[in-house]
């Protein structure tokens, strides 16, 4: 008798793209999606997804994962910590980073990385190269090398005293990342300003956790993001515009994106569901819900879905940074820290799947395809994952999780696989409920369950970070040069 | 030995979705994808692909066939010749107009239109309903019962004298289709500006071709885009303003849908392509041009491509309206007509196909998932034929073109199918061209040639015009009170 | 002994221009201001105005006296009645309507306003010209005639049965306009939503007065505002938006005199001060705030401010319209009138500029200077009236309001000068009271007496009538043909 | 006989205020305007000014003398050159710096510059004090003690090595001039673009004075402007952007007001009358037009006209920086510098005046009004030196310039009365030319001619700087708390 055609086939789900909605068998040969079909013939083995959803594994791209944070405390997570808690809650490709803290060689940090992850990881990854250090090492040497070798996107940051890099050195990485053809992705919050309202305010004793909230104004985040849009149109470099968490950011990008700067726009679950009033709880409770930026306000939630829906932002990630509510972790500076003594963070990757299915599926009307294009497909674009991730398309990895639409679930701290303990949408019930995941075409997570092998996740090596650039064109030298309104060049 | 498969198999083509690129098999059988696969077996005939794109096939959702001008010309085409020239064009889906004159009875319009494409027509096809009247036969009976039969769709007129409505009855037919669940599409320019100046410049002998496009100021567009737009927002009903031809009326459709306007915009390759310019031409030349709204300035060009691009407009029609170049069509008025005796509008169901392809995928920078969803997937969803047209997709209508992306073609008169004798895009060379056209699983064009037997296509009843509302939820009757900004109702 | 070097001499006052504010003293002779100084020579008649302000008599731009109603009914007021009532408000000069209706010549309706205000009228005072008819007589013979004998400014509706001129005889107007150098004000709202909006709520059995403010939803007004300001751009032609209501209003009018449309905005107390929901009380009560359009919202109330303080509305009239609350006026049709039988207006002439004392000097922000120049000098700058009317300089006309600016006033029907006998700010305490007005330098009125003779106030001729365009060079037929975006005409 | 009743009489004059325009008698007495009228008595001393326009003398609220450069170098003028160069002009208070440098004490540097002031000007005289040191000396001593001398207005730069601050520190001056009332003034360019470019630029070779433009680029104002608003809007702090170059950059302050951010914006003739192109010059004569921001293109001027006539830049100054174009000057290092050796900086307190006068009186659209309450009235508002400097009313100074408007000029460097000894506005003729100019009642200037003393020039001390505020009040503490979008302060 012939060998099955098909080592795993998934019978009558209802499959979802970016674009359609259909319902088909999947046939899944070596990893891979073999056939979309009416009905197939046998597989080796096979499950009945009837009456379920069979989506596109998320794509997690904004993650920390065995990193420093920038008060230099290491969070929660290891490899397989995370990518555990990641594959229950129905991602299947994550990008954390490879970060460089001042003084260290890029290179040396991002094998450091590779190695963490090839032990740990069960979900396939790639990594955004933070870089804090622009000296010609890293932006003449490493960066050109490192992108040859995969790594095509760059992270910086415009605050945090350990981290940040200025003005004119944020134009030295997003030259080196035109040169490269990489991504540079950014944490957007003016220094000064936080920098100047944490100090007035814990002068004043307010050191209450639902101080940093205030700390981090609206304005400090509308100011960098502004200044770095205008960055990006100077030297026709695109950027990613990370966790845009005010309703101005938002409007900012759209007006950029609408005048041609290459600009993405990406938020978080935390953004969307949370509000500043989230963090003012008794003693120090708040804490975890200490976020830089911080939730905002309803008004904010409602813009950035309308944002969602327009395609002013394009992403939604979970910016998971775990750490534990206790003396290794939050509270790891003392039994009375100050706002500016915790570690700011959320756990996330485990719930930003299940979250926005109910908001946008279950209850709400952005719908089916613009989940899928949100949580997987538009992050595999844009980072050069596509089309072997964030879809259902012949040839591509069969990275897949079956839903039960109908399954409630109330999110507890008792489901959580990461090691922060908590899940800061503790009491929320959702509708909708991935019971499946499917990594190339291994079943890992099963009712919960994670059963891969740390390790088993795979390096995605990326070249050309942003695939798809709102424009395709790079504009010429001579085009940037009349650009700067000048006397010619 | 067993049957083959499928009837059909398109093997190992470029395969392209609005949000997927990928090479497979495509098995079809009896007239629907059956199967997409990286290795299908036998099918009863097979069509070898290879180096080619298999997308969907077109969906033009703005078409004037056999139908009376606003002047009440007959215009050029049958069914049978339209149909034919949009297949060639690589056109598979068509929405032309079932037009009530006034006086006449919806519902028989509606019948004789529906006679005429039964007769006629090669290419699945469904209608918007034209209404001039707005007494209660036509909004009380007539519409709500042929809603009910699958005319999902209404087209308002705001100028033309013997077809406009006015703001009064536009509201009506808004509040109708509210009631209906059926999409308003709107010719809207200004009709005071424009019998305005036309008076105007032919009170001052200024009566050739060119000054058509003066008549028509731009301002009368913009004008009543942003009277319909308040106008729909203030009963919440969607509605897709036609033919957008200025930078000003896409942006205002931009903004109106960034605050939850119910908006959707179209363009037509003539406002992409052309511009006041071609009208130009020595004695009455330019009424091949002649079309209304006019195309406008190179300036436009670049903001309409740039809405298509960020999503202020979605769709690109043709908006076909075929007069010939003489005594029987835009020369019907005798010699020495003035431009107000000549017939507006443009052959265009076989051009916009390959002009679009050439400007989006082999010279542009949107690209292969951006021209199947705005010649294809998009008209779909918004008029509620996805998923089965506009889309590759199990179970979908085997609706197919395939395109040799490397063949140039000039465009001339001698390759017009339609009955207008000539191209607009005379002269021009385009690479990408369609080299077979299959309907539901048939191969109705093979080079150029149509094979399909007249009365082939079907008539595609809907329900639920505007299957992509921005926002799928309907404002309740309180909420539009307390719009109105006064007093509780 | 020398006769006395002035008339009149008040001393010590706190003087204020629409720029200044100083302490001086005033002479006036043969009816106009013949000095300022610090000290002057003794006067044939003194006035200590020490601790007292000195300010420019107010110009009202918009009043309805002794006209018919849109509804055909004869307002409360005589020109003296409304006069007297203006001049104990601090008015010293109006701008009423000679209100063509249809089917009458515009010349002998202004001889009839002409002949009934030199009858009555104690304050100085020009007409605007409500056309209607926009026949060739209008047109051609009395509008140029009429400009040419003083009378620089026309008043258009775009609502209202028997008053509203369409689309392209707005057009005819402002082109006659622009030949003759008049100012087009405009009462801007879209006659088909209020007719279609009307009907339903009549037809829904919601009938009382709170209901006039649904009926007039503010989109009516926003697209009416819109329409125009493309009308006055298309031609070139200065216009005057009355009576501006909302927040969306404003705007337009901001952005459009931005790219250098010369557009004209005025706003009104009952904007400023009144809501919806003062329409909502018991019975018919309502009535006596019943005004096209109507009151809004408290946001539009910041928002029409918040014009006035940046220039995007440059003048607050009163928009007088009087009908006693009985038979003869707003209950004219009987015991239980619709709000569509109900007329429409409110008296203003007396209250506009003790509220705007109290709300911009007392209270506000805005201060004496913007106070002068939004009651007086931009008006009479606007409408071609000043030097001679609106401001303190020498050889201005000598019209000027002390005002006390401790005194406290209750506003109550017990104060009311003109026929209506009710005051819609009945309740309101104002700080800050007119305690004489002076006109030509004789004091006509004392402690809310006025004194003048009947037919004292004269008619001020203008030319010209937009003495304050936004720019002031009109542009040439060529650059407005360039301007429609076209082969060049 | 009586002695006259003025010290002069200036007779039959053109008047003209921010909001006037008349013609009379102007008395002075003891230096200060005494009377207005249309005959005045004899004075002692009398001009006759028939055919003449007498207007307030100008106001320079920017202006560099006998500071050094950002580059260290003492600049070409005395307080007596540039006083009399200034009054030539038709300017009789100027608003030079005191200018701190790093590691001095900001009170010796009030009374070094209030010394040499004291012994050279012949106008009068306040200062800006330019901080760079944010230390506890200079924010909690010197600045509230000098505020309370009468020192009511500061400026900082965010740019140039030696004297930028960053955001924490500017937010540091803000706090600070918030509780003193003072108004912050900035130069608003972002030092790291500068910076970037600059170093490119030179690394390329591209070293001549017009790739000065190109390192300032049209962004690094633009950028820098927005994180000023968005500071002064966190603090609800009032500050001034100086010498505003681009249209985004003005069109970022108009919005910035319309939304109630305390801004005020200044452009300069530079901007409104060079362009980039006129830095491009033979060898290194470019430098004599290199000043910082660089004059832009003719888009940006036409857009800072009409921000001026709009309101949403209300000054013009002549940000006056002297320096000879020799070795003393522009090339004091050495004969081949690269444009980053050369001083920024153009001469302009004597032609701002007459360059405006020009454009916006003989020639433009803008006016006579206008032009007074740009030069003079709005500077002397905004700075509170109204109203004894800036307007003509009784009391005020009796600063004023007589202007032939019929008298044409051609600028030249012969004309020069400053240390420079060049015009920027070299070749250009100027219709309308200042023939006299009275400071305090006395005539300082005749025929071109300076009569004054050095050090006649009197100090204004001022309080509470930005009397106009475009909205009074302040901002409370707690609404500066609520607007940090976060949980309770």
């Amino acid at each position: 008798m012939a060998s099955p055609a098909y080592d795993l086939v998934i019978r009558n789900g209802r499959l979802a793209t970016a674009s359609d909605d259909f319902v088909a068998d999947i046939g899944i040969r070596n990893g891979v999606i073999s056939a979309l079909a009416d009905r197939l013939d046998a597989g080796r083995e096979e499950i009945d997804a009837t009456g379920k959803l069979v989506l596109p594994g998320g794509v997690d791209s904004h993650c920390h994962i065995e990193q420093l944070s920038a008060g230099g405390l290491l969070n929660a997570d290891t490899f397989e910590s995370a990518t555990v808690s990641a594959a229950v809650g129905g991602t299947t490709t994550v990008i954390p980073f490879a970060a460089q803290h001042r003084g260290n060689r890029l290179r040396t940090v991002v094998e450091d990385y590779a190695r963490l992850a090839a032990q740990g990881a069960v979900v396939d990854y790639t990594f955004h190269l933070i870089v804090t250090e622009t000296d010609d090492v890293t932006l003449q040497t490493d960066l050109p090398a490192l992108a040859g070798e995969g790594h095509g996107s760059i992270k910086v940051f415009m605050t945090y005293d350990l981290l940040k890099v200025d003005d004119s050195a944020l134009l030295d990485v997003l030259a080196s990342a035109r040169e490269t053809g990489s991504l540079v992705c950014v944490h957007a919050e003016n220094h000064g300003m936080i920098a100047w309202m944490s100090q007035r305010l814990v002068d004043d004793g307010k050191t209450a956790p639902k101080f940093h909230a205030v700390s981090h104004p609206r304005a400090a985040e509308v100011e960098a993001i502004h200044r770095l849009i205008l960055a990006s149109e100077l030297l026709d470099q695109p950027v990613m515009v990370f966790h845009v968490s005010t309703a101005e950011g938002a409007d900012l990008i759209r007006s950029a994106r609408q005048r041609g700067v290459k600009v993405y726009g990406e938020t978080c679950p935390q953004y969307l569901f949370l509000t500043a009033d989230d963090l003012d709880k008794p003693g120090l409770e708040g804490a975890k819900w200490m976020c830089s930026p911080p939730p905002r306000t309803r008004r904010d939630q409602e813009a950035l879905w309308q944002a969602l829906g327009d395609g002013a932002l394009q992403v939604i990630s979970s910016d998971h940074a775990p750490y534990r509510f206790d003396e290794t972790g939050k509270l790891s500076a003392g039994a009375s820290p100050t706002f500016k003594e915790i570690a700011n963070g959320l756990p996330g990757l485990q719930w930003r799947m299940p979250l926005l299915f109910d908001a946008m599926i279950s209850r709400g009307p952005l719908g089916l395809q613009k989940f899928v294009e949100l949580t997987a497909t538009a992050p595999a674009k844009i980072y050069n994952l596509h089309p072997k991730k964030g879809t259902l398309a012949i040839g591509s990895d069969a990275d897949l999780v079956i839903w039960d639409p109908e399954r409630e679930m109330m999110l507890s701290d008792s489901l959580v696989q990461d090691r922060t303990g908590y899940t800061p949408y503790v009491g929320r019930t959702v509708r909708g409920w991935p019971i499946a995941t499917i990594r190339r075409g291994d079943v890992i997570v099963r009712d919960g369950q994670c059963m891969a092998t740390p390790g088993s996740g795979v390096f995605l090596p990326r070249t050309g970070g942003a695939a798809a650039a709102p424009s395709g064109r790079k504009t010429s030298d001579a085009e940037l040069a009349a650009r700067f309104g000048a006397a010619g060049v």
